[in-house]
């Protein structure tokens, strides 16, 4: 084990500097208003749980858990995202009278990175868990808010892929019969490579007209024409009932008017085994990755012993301020008053009264300075209350 | 090992429901803005540090520690504290130009439970690090934000306790001798056991007139009558020093007009070993255990290639919420759409006006909903937007 020196930090941990804190913090607040308006309630769940539970109960590759022994032996993960934690928690305490129940968080999580990737160990997660309501409804609902909390975090240019991973499964096993060539397929789709897909598709056993069919299934990307291509490609009722639900989810987002924000991508799957049904991912602009993402996931109750459908998504916070852009509003005027011991109870004062009129301002003693011309750089307003003269201000 | 129950969580571990959550988020926010008024600026640390860094950084016993190895193979830990990551971070990144720096946070630490004992292993710290200045306005600029911080959380009933860990080394040393001496008789006081404390010095091979001024020493505890007191009890020079900074300190918070918030209890130490100078606790009324706690620290940066002073508190969120009472607010009025698929594009424009205007409301596709009885009685306003007909407000 090499030594470590003292400034570092664990792989893929970061600290977060006072002008990214307040982006942040900016951010976050105004989704979080967002999302208290359409009635969602926040919560706050332990960032450690029990792997037999919620870490089974979640979609993260076991080699990205973080684990550890309690001092009982149990052995212990640190959330490694909030779907899990937040079904845990309203199938034991929230769920009640079989009422739908809206619930939010915002909160970091932890995926363990294998090498230096320059991506991060600990990220926030702020999103939202529908939970206990099966209609169309909800997950037109998730859409809807997902795109009017990043527009009310002031993002302009992104966009919604909808898919449906219930569509993808029954038609791609009526083709090809078994999970196995299903699965093979599908891995094809989620990483994104539609050449190993044709390729792969090619040398299947299967008659030209199906080859045909996984083909032009690549193609169902696009606005709602989409919708009308993907009933062409069924072959009798099989895999209908999805399209339709992605038919009237068309319909709902257009009474939000929000179509402009979606297109449908049905060769969207996620590496979250726990969906079921429609599925989506944001992009913004000049942002390489999911800036946020979310999906049905009717079977995670189950493991906590309910029965209920659930909908929701998670904005990633770090790459929504990569999608704003680093244009921090310019930081408020910051004043400092430099103050000696004769005049200090009239320091304090004064910074009392600005303060109570919202202003920020630092007192400082000037004796707990050693270089009086950097500090007075630092700051927009300089007030020295020092010696026995009149209050001057330098600006 | 037992089997687990599917809703269970790792011991000390809780999930914070809506209504605590809220109330959470309202004091801390509260305090957040006091601490951006004196100019303090907010970062982030990771959850995870290594051990051999911050682990040995922190003054938390070990065996209270969360560890985990990573990947490399190097031991890491959850944060117990935050001022020894803030100081790592300072240390490497926000120290210059040898300028005073203000930082603040509000996180979670972690300390692990022997046993079950009702007390949280995860619990959410709000609190400053002024760190470069080793003048006594600094000391003195803590207690007074500590103050306005619990009284902008709307604290009314509280105090400070005020001691000098530097002024109980110096006046033990100087009476024991040494080093081992002076801990065992520092344990009675950490442990607050003023009887334990009398018969150890009763046992002591020392003067008469050295037991009587150990003994006079538990007598150190009240208002600013003390500092006369705590004089009277030095043979000489040493300890002067810190009596007198205790002396600079009253007249600098009857300067912050804040002396009725304020005592002196010399006799207070900590379990916080890096503390050196001035440190205190804050009491609420009914509570019985401290709601926060500070001091100077200067000698911490040392261990991260600084040489610096500092000084600092945190606030326990969940212990200053119990001070403050479970009176939650009355919530906010909730509003409730129930809506069927004809009305529903009239819903989304109704509950949208709705939500420009701030209010709060929830969509409900009717059909979601198996009782509807339960679900009207969960709102204040219930409108149904259902049928055919003019829109109905049902209250």
């Amino acid at each position: 084990m090499s030594r470590l020196f003292m400034f570092e930090k664990p792989l893929g941990m970061r600290d977060t500097l006072p002008d990214l804190y307040e982006r942040k913090y900016a951010s976050r607040s105004l989704i979080q208003e967002e999302m208290k308006r359409w009635g969602y309630q926040f919560i706050e769940t332990p960032t450690l749980e029990y792997y037999e539970t919620v870490g089974a109960a979640s979609a993260i590759l076991d080699q990205q858990l973080f684990k550890l022994l309690d001092q009982q032996g149990h052995t212990l993960v640190l959330r490694p995202d909030m779907t899990a934690p937040i079904a845990r928690a309203a199938a034991s305490k929230l769920l009640k009278n079989e009422l739908p129940i809206r619930l939010a968080y915002s909160a970091n999580v932890f995926r363990a990175q294998q090498r230096e990737a320059g991506r991060p160990a600990e990220f926030e997660q702020i999103g939202i868990e529908y939970i206990g309501d099966d209609t169309i409804s909800a997950d037109g609902e998730c859409i809807a808010l997902m795109i009017q909390s990043l527009q009310a975090a002031g993002l302009e240019n992104f966009r919604l892929s909808i898919g449906h991973i219930g569509f993808v499964h029954t038609f791609f096993l009526q083709i090809l019969g078994t999970e196995e060539r299903v699965e093979a397929l599908t891995r094809f789709l989620y990483e994104k490579n539609d050449v190993g897909y044709r390729e792969h598709v090619n040398e299947l056993p299967l008659s030209s007209i199906d080859k045909q069919r996984l083909l032009a299934f690549l193609m169902l990307r696009g606005r709602n024409e989409v919708i009308e291509k993907a009933f062409g490609l069924l072959e009798n009722d099989l895999g209908k009932e999805a399209v339709i639900e992605l038919q009237q989810l068309w319909e709902m987002i257009n009474d939000y008017e929000l179509e402009d924000k979606v297109s449908f991508d049905l060769t969207l799957v996620s590496h979250m085994s726990y969906y079921t049904g429609i599925l989506f991912e944001a992009y913004a602009d000049h942002v390489g990755y999911p800036i946020g993402n979310g999906g049905r996931y009717d079977r995670l109750l189950q493991k906590f012993g309910k029965q209920a459908g659930a909908t929701g998504f998670a904005i990633r916070l770090d790459r929504l301020l990569e999608a704003l852009g680093g244009n921090a509003d310019k930081l408020e005027r910051s004043s400092c008053v430099l103050f000696s011991p004769e005049r200090r109870k009239e320091a304090f004062q004064y910074a009392q009264e600005q303060r109570k009129l919202g202003q920020k301002i630092v007192l400082q003693d000037i004796s707990g300075v050693k270089d009086i011309d950097t500090c007075t750089s630092k700051y927009d307003d300089i007030t020295f209350l020092v010696g026995k003269a009149g209050k001057e201000a330098f600006r």
